[in-house]
C-alpha cells in the first residue's frame, strides 16, 4: 500500500520524468472503452444533487503493480498486496452511500468475497442428485451476501471495476479516472491503497525477448517511478480529497515517511500501515494530527476498515462543506 | 514453463549449490501436513494392481514461482504463467485414469475452471426473489461441470492439490512429492509445467526490511537457481518418467534449449513452447525425435493438451512395459 516512491530529495514536480514515463509506456489496451465507462459513470453521478451523499465518488486503488523486466513479459517484479484493504474499504464506502471506482490488480481480493474460502466453487457448492447446483448450508449466508450485494452494486451502477496489471496500465488508467472525476469537484475522493512499484525498467530500455540465464548472475538496474502523487494532487485532480497509504515493515521508518508524504505530495490524509499489524490498527496522519484507528476487538469479524472509512467520510464531509 | 535454468556450462550435479539452497531456504510451513497428505495419497494408489491405469500417478506442476527480494516479502520477482497448461493437462490426465498431484501456484488457473468467466460468482449466479442462489441459464452447463467433476476428483481421492508461492516452497514440496512417489516406481510421472525462476536471492543475503528507494536507482544481483531437474531425475525419483517444459519468446533459441535440457537433465521428454503460439501447438522433443502436436482446429473448443496428453500417456505406457 505504498503508492508513492520515497526519494528523500524534495523539489518540484518532475514533469520531464513523467512525460518520459508516459511517452515510453506501451499503449493502454481498451483505453476508449475505459474512457466510455468512466464518462457514463461520472456523468450519472454528477447529475445527483450535491447535497446528497450519492453525489460522492471515491476511486479506490487496490493490489500491487507489476514492473515488466522483458517487453514480451515472462518475468516481472511484483509488489506484495492481497488487495484485502481496498476490497474491504470499497464495501464500507458503498455502505456509506458513495459510488466507487475500484481500480484493482487482476486476481486480487474483490469486494464482498473476503469471507469466502479460496475456492468458493469447489468448497461452497455441490451438484445435487437432481443435478441442481446447491450451496452447502455452511456457506449459504456468506455466498448469498457476496452474490447479491456484489451484483446489486454493479447493476445499480454504484460500483465500477477496472483491472490493471502493470505499473504502466495502473498510472495510465489512474490518469483517465482523475480527468473524468474533475467534473465532480470536491465530491471526488482518491483512496490510493494500491501497492505501486517504486522502481521500473523504462520500456525502451527493456529487452524484447526473455532474459537468458546462460551468462551467470543477473544484474538489474531499475529507475525510480516519477512522483505521480504530486501530479495527481496538483494537476490531475486539484479539487479532489486525496488519501495515500504508506506500508513499511519497520515502524520507525513508517511515521517519518507518512509525514513526508503528507507534506511533499500535499495529501489530505496518509494512512500508515505496519505490515504485521495492519489488520489490527492503522495510524491516520493529517495536518490536524495523528489518529490511531483500531479494529473493534470485542467483535470477531470486525474490520479496521469500518472505523477507518467512518473517519475518512467525516473528514471528506468537512472538506466539502469547507468549500476549499 | 521453464523448469530448468539454462547455464550453458555442462558438468556434474551441483550438490553443494543445492545443499546451500535448501539450507538457506526459510522452513516450509505445514510440511508435516503436506507429508501426511502425500503418504495417504501415494499409499492408496500403490495398493492398486500395477496392471491398472489407476496405479499411475502424475505430479503436474503449474504456474510461476516467486523470488522474494526481502525477507518480510513486499517485493518479489515473478515468472509469468497463468497455469492454464497445468490445469488443462490435469483434466486430461484424470480423464486418462491417472491420479494427479497438482502442485500449483496460489491464485493460478484451476482444473475444470478454464471455461468459466474471471469472476464466476458475479457473472454466473444470481439470487432469486425467493433468495435462492441460481445459476444463470447461459452458464449452467459449464458451472455444473466445473463443480461436479472437480468435487468428484477431490472426493474420489484422484486429485491432490498442493499450493506454493515462492521458489523455496516449490522446490521443498517437489522434493517431498518425489520421495513419496518413489514407492510407485515407473508408474510415477513428473510433468513439470511450472515456470520456475532461473534466478534467486539467497535468503541469508536478503534484506530483512523493505528495500528503501531513497538512495537512487535499485541495483540487484541475483544468482542462478541450482539445476534441480538433474537431481530430481538422478536422485529424487530415478525410476519416474520425467517431462520438462521450455518456454521461449524466440523460436530460434527454443529448440536448441529443448535439446540441451533433454541431454543435460536426462529427461524422457521436453515440451517446447513458443510464448505466442503455445495454445495452438507444441513440439515434443524426445531421444526418438521431435513431434509437433497441434490443436484440432476443426473444433472451436479443442485444446492442444488433448493430443499432447494422449502422446505422453502412450509414451509412459511404453516406458512402463519396457521395464526400465
Amino acid at each position: 500500500m505504498d503508492v508513492s516512491n520515497d526519494s528523500d530529495s524534495f523539489g518540484e514536480t518532475p514533469y520531464a520524468e513523467i512525460k518520459s514515463f508516459f511517452d515510453s509506456a506501451p499503449p493502454l489496451k481498451d483505453s476508449s472503452d475505459i474512457q466510455r465507462k468512466l464518462d457514463e459513470f461520472t456523468r450519472r453521478i454528477s447529475l445527483t444533487p450535491e447535497t446528497e451523499r450519492a453525489s460522492r465518488v471515491v476511486c479506490v486503488t487496490s493490489g500491487g503493480t507489476t514492473v515488466p523486466l522483458e517487453q514480451r513479459c515472462v518475468r516481472y517484479i511484483d509488489n506484495f498486496s492481497s488487495g484485502h484493504r481496498g476490497a474491504t474499504s470499497t464495501e464500507y464506502f458503498l455502505k456509506a452511500g458513495y459510488a466507487v471506482i475500484f481500480l484493482y490488480r487482476r486476481g486480487t481480493c474483490q469486494p464482498y468475497y473476503r469471507s469466502l474460502p479460496d475456492d468458493p466453487l469447489l468448497e461452497c457448492f455441490e451438484v445435487t442428485s437432481e443435478s441442481n447446483i446447491a450451496v452447502l448450508p455452511t456457506h449459504r449466508e456468506t455466498v448469498e451476501r457476496a452474490i447479491s450485494e456484489h451484483r446489486s452494486a454493479i447493476i445499480k451502477g454504484t460500483l465500477l471495476k477496472l483491472p490493471f496489471t502493470s505499473i504502466f496500465e495502473y498510472l495510465q488508467i489512474l490518469q483517465l479516472i482523475a480527468f473524468s472525476m474533475t467534473r465532480l469537484g470536491p465530491s471526488a475522493m482518491f483512496y490510493l491503497a494500491a501497492a505501486v512499484s517504486d522502481f521500473y525498467v523504462p520500456w525502451e530500455s527493456m529487452t524484447v525477448h526473455k532474459i537468458q540465464s546462460s551468462s551467470g548472475p543477473l544484474d538489474m538496474r531499475l529507475v525510480q517511478v516519477p512522483k505521480m502523487l504530486k501530479v495527481l494532487r496538483k494537476d490531475w485532480a486539484p479539487k479532489a480529497f486525496c488519501i495515500s497509504f504508506k506500508l513499511e515493515t519497520d515502524t520507525d521508518i513508517l511515521l517519518k515517511k507518512a509525514d513526508m508524504a503528507l507534506e511533499r505530495y500535499n495529501m489530505h490524509m496518509v494512512v500508515a500501515n505496519e505490515l504485521l499489524t495492519r489488520k489490527e490498527e492503522v495510524i491516520v496522519v493529517a495536518k490536524s494530527g495523528k489518529i490511531t484507528v483500531h479494529r473493534d476487538k470485542t467483535q470477531a469479524d470486525a474490520d479496521v476498515e469500518s472505523p477507518l472509512i467512518k473517519l475518512v467520510v467525516d473528514r471528506h464531509s468537512d472538506y466539502i462543506s469547507s468549500g476549499l
